[in-house]
Order: C-alpha cells, then structure tokens, then sequence
C-alpha cells in the first residue's frame, strides 16, 4: 500500500486504524460503554433529570468516548438494587440516594440527610472541605464502590397533613409515611410510619390509610396533587434539611478509564451536584407560587414547641446509629463538629443576612 | 516509506502526524494553549486558587489538549484590564468579578453582588433556572465575550469598624473603603468611601486614614490580620450577600474549540462554582473560630434600624441602575421577581430550618 493510500484509509478513523497507530490516539479513541441505574422512574423531575444531566455531561466532554445510558428504576433492576448492581459491576454507575443503603452500611445515612443536621450548603462544605468525602469513600471502599456528590434537593417541607399539629399529642398515632430517621424519630414521638412507593402516596391519603405524607418539596410535591387530598402542607422539613444525592461508580470500572476520563467522570459529579440545587431552588419557588394562588393551599410552620422535641428525640436517633461501629462514630464526630462550627458561622452569615432582608 | 516504518514513525504521536491522518483525530490531537488572566493575586485563598482550580479541571479532563496557564493580576497585565485583555483576544479566559466591569456595561454589577440580593444558592438558582446566564450572555455578547458563573463567597461580612454602629448617624462622616452599589449606599447613609488595594488596608486602618473596611469574610480576613487594627467585626454583609464570580471566554477561542472541549470548558465553570462556595463555607467557619477564640474579636450585629434604613438606600440605588438603559431595566426586573419568589420559599426552607435548628 502506498503511503497516500494508507493516509486515505486511515483518515476514516476507524478504531482498529487508531489503535495501530499511536498508543496515545488509542485511549483517545476507545469507547467505553457504562450503564447507569438509578433509583428514580425515568426521567423523573429533579432527581432522573439529573441523571439524564450527569450521563450527558460525561459523555459530551468526553466525545463519546465514555457513552453512559441511563436506566429508570425497574428498567434494569429494582431500585434497591442499584448499590449491589454498581458494587459487582452489572452496572459500572449508579444514581441514588445514600440512605437507602442503610442494611449495607448503617453509617451510609451520614451522607445523605439527617433530622436537624446540615443544608445543601454546609452539606457540599463538609464533603469536599471538612473531610466528609475521604469518610465516604471509607465506606464504600468495601464494597467496590466509589461514591460522588451528584445533587442536593435542599430542605424538604415536612409534609402533607390531614391533621394539625399544634402539639406534640398530635403526631401520636399519626399514619405517615416517613422513611429513614426522620421515620425513626416520628415513632418514637407516637406516629406510625409506613413505607411505601411513592406512586401509592395519593389514593393513600384520600383513603385515610395515611394521615400524612412526607416527599420532598413544592417541585416535586404539586406534580403528586396531594393538594387535592391533604388539607394542610407543612414546613419546615427537619427530617431533610439538605438531601445529598449520590453517584456510585464501579471501582474497577474506574481505574480502567484513562486519567482524563477518569477527571471528567467526577467534575460531572460535582457539575451536576450545582445544577441540582439550583434547579430545586428555582423550580420549588415557582411551585410554591401556585400551589399558595392558584390552589390555595395552607402552608403552615410546625410550632416551636414541637420542633424542639422532634430535635431531641433526632439527637438521641443520630447518637444510637453513631454507637453501631466504629466508622460510623468517626463519620458522626467528624459531621458533628462541623455542624457545630457551621452552626455558628450560618448564625452571623446566610441566617442574619435572610433575616435582615425581611426586615 | 514502508507502511511498517510510517506506523512506527506515526506511533511517537506528533501533532503533525495526526494531523495527516485521520480529521476526527486531529480534533483529539489538537492542542491549545490558552491564557487566564484574573483579577486577584496569584494564589490568593479561594479567589486564586478557584482560578487555579478550574484550569487545572480544564487541563486534565481534556487529557492536555488545551493547557490553561493562569496569571496573577498585574503578571501579565493589571487587575482591572482583564475584561478588555479577553474582549481583545489577548488572553483567552479571565477569572474575576463581573462588578469591576460597571464602567463598560453597567448592568454586569447584576452579575456579581447586589445589596439585599441574592444568596449564593439563590444566584445560582437564578442563572441556571431562572433566565439569569441568557441575559448575562446577552449583555457580554458586544464584547466577544462569554461569561460564566465560576465561584461565589457566599454571605460576606458587614467589615471590619473603629467605630461602633448603634444608629444610621454613626455612618455619617466614617471613612470606609466599600466599593460597588454597597458604596454608593454607603455614601448616601453620610459616608466618605475610599477605594484602595487590599494591600494597603491594613495600614490605613491602623494610622486612622481608614475608620472601617469591609473584605470577605473570616477566611480571607483573618489572613490579612485586620483583627489587630480594627475593634468590631460587624454582621451580616448586607452589601454581598451573595457574591458571584465570573470566568470571561473570548467568543472566538471559544468557538474555535471541538465540541467536547467546549463542554469540558463549561462543565469545569459550573464544578469550580460548586467548589468556590463549599471552600469558603468550611474555611469561613474555621477561621470564624480562630477569631472569636484566640483573638478575642468582638462580632456584633449591625442594629435592624441600621439595617432596615441601608436597605431603603438599597433599593434606590439598584432601581437607578435599572434606569440607565433597556438591558438593565430588562435584567432587574428578571431578578428582582427572582428574588421576590426565592423570598417566599426561602422564609419556609433555608431560615426556617436555620431557627428550627437553633431552637
């Protein structure tokens, strides 16, 4: 073959071609095919679409060299299995939340919300500045498992009620579904939780099998309607103060990517993890406007006086889970003293600033 | 040349070579070498290092295909050239704050920090879901230039004081060095500003050619040392409560890039954004602590009456720069909705949790 031939053949670019060439070229041009399950219905508002989001991101920057395709839950796999599916690599990413892998890890719950814990702010501040991350990563070491920050829904309401809460009294017998600790801490203020998908939330409440639900927030929340079937919606939402979601990657699958995908893999993480916020932010603001104009709906603080024990009895939730192993009292400490400095900084910064505009 | 010997001479992979063979690899292949000039100095904690940051995130997801070499303010050219040094090409990126541009378009003050505002996850609630990025593009565009959101300080402090602050009349006649709309209020209360280089804060404070002087926030104060020269450290930063800063493109450098360099260019921004705001939250609350325990500083609040009458001026001077032309008129009124919308969610979400928590 003459030199000019082999150029002309060359230049269609096949990879076969590439790959003789230059082993450089060659990890520019090799393809890899990742599946991503995750632990929302397709294309779901703020938390499929951010899967959507980070699956495009990644395989844009890398032009299509990592081509990430997006399962639903029940696509591939049950929603609850998306953790073991990433962990032995039927899947090589996962999109979900931490807290759902509590019987794996209990210490899991850490990093995605905790009763009266930390916003989406201080959240992001303690996972990538305060140490949060390494502990993380510690976690799902064992499993194979490298975990990322992926989106931040902010603080959630604290629910639809079809009762009001005036008092403590109130929430005892309550049927709601609340899952993780927040659950917790509602059964041991007298509710009874129940869990269950979140497509069986409405009928739920216009049949009376439940007095209450928790979801996430306004966005979300108008798209269920449950301002058809529940009179009061309530706030604040003290169980989920800033919900971290989590992408979950394949060990393996990672460290076989060269370094600069391996680069663009996890910027897309933290990318998309700014895009969650805002869109929550953005989205849960318009929401609120016609669920209060257009549907009327009365949206009501819980009162002090129950706030403060629904706080103590967290306290008491978030220390028993700190006592179960070793680790998850290292994680407690560590997102305990930030908290604590946190704490005081958000006192003189974002809470008098908030404040003060609304004097 | 044999074919044997042309692979093999192919294979050290020269840009040359590359570029002979296959189109799709020269894109690849292709290397650009561009130059960030920014408005801080070399380094500088969470401003420098930001720009920093994001060159580095935009040099390792694309593997070295473009190289971004990052100049302190005044290596390559002064602080405040480095609108005019990317509208020109003469660098291919800047790193600043969209403030310092009020002279060449004075709506990109919009952009950057408004008293009374908007917090950070509020601005960026509002560039990317609210239409705020589209008229930032807008206003940029006659100067061949693409912005994007690249960090934010989250709420600053009011500033450093000599003087204490009981009623508006003790800002009448004080020298204080605040520069932007926050200035001008300031001017308005009775107040002389002074606009000087960080550099030289310190020493104005401590001979008296200075009464007060607002920064950042404990992170970058306390590296400047201001709690040995100034008495009170007044909250909240009701000048910036939110402050955005910018990455400039040059348009052509821009579209002169493949496709997915250009995500990679853009993703990097949104990350560095998510990494700004996480810095300063974790570090402000360290160095919040350093200060209040070792060096003893006094942090007070600035009085609500002080606060409600800054807030009056606030708003005068932001509907004057509203007045000074169409696309000013046209941004103000998309954020000044923003902002009455984010309000509302924003008193049951983020400052209803924060008092919750503090209960």
């Amino acid at each position: 073959m003459k030199r000019r031939d082999f150029i002309q053949k060359a230049g269609v670019g096949s990879l076969a071609a590439g790959a003789l060439i230059a082993p450089n070229i060659v990890n520019a041009a090799t393809q890899f095919k990742w599946k991503m399950v995750t632990a929302w219905p397709k294309n779901f508002p703020g938390l499929g679409t951010n899967a959507n989001l980070l699956a495009k991101m990644i395989t844009e920057m890398s032009g299509g060299r990592i081509k990430v395709k997006v399962y639903g839950a029940k696509e591939l796999l049950p929603a609850f299995e998306v953790f073991d599916a990433v962990s032995n690599g039927t899947a090589e990413m996962g999109h979900s939340g931490a807290y759902y892998w509590k019987g794996k890890a209990p210490a899991a719950q850490f990093f995605s919300a905790i009763p009266f814990g930390l916003t989406a702010q201080e959240m992001n501040a303690w996972l990538y500045y305060g140490g949060g991350m390494e502990l993380w990563r510690e976690l799902y070491k064992p499993f194979g498992i490298i975990p990322a920050a992926t989106g931040n829904s902010g603080v959630q309401m604290a629910g639809w009620f079809n009762r009001e809460i005036k008092t403590i009294d109130d929430l005892k017998g309550l049927k709601m579904r609340m899952p993780g600790l927040g659950g917790e801490v509602l059964r041991r203020a007298g509710g009874t939780t129940v869990n269950m998908p979140g497509g069986e939330l409405f009928t739920s409440l216009q049949s009376g099998a439940l007095d209450a639900t928790e979801w996430v927030g306004p966005y979300n929340d108008l798209a269920f309607g449950f301002y058809k079937v529940a009179k009061y919606y309530y706030y604040p939402g003290w169980h989920e103060p800033g919900s971290t979601m989590e992408a979950l990657i394949n060990e393996k699958a990672f460290n076989a990517l060269p370094k600069d995908l391996q680069e663009i893999v996890l910027t897309a993480c933290k990318a998309a993890n700014m895009d969650m916020i805002s869109e929550y932010t953005a989205r849960n603001n318009q929401a609120l406007d016609t669920l209060i104009n257009k549907h009327k709906v009365k949206v009501l603080p819980l009162p002090d006086d129950v706030l403060k024990t629904l706080k103590q009895l967290s306290a008491e939730v978030v220390l028993e889970l700190a006592a179960r192993d070793a680790l998850s009292k290292k994680i407690y400490d560590s997102v305990t003293q930030f908290r604590t400095q946190v704490t005081r900084w958000g006192s003189i910064s974002e809470q008098a600033f908030l404040k003060a505009r609304s004097l």
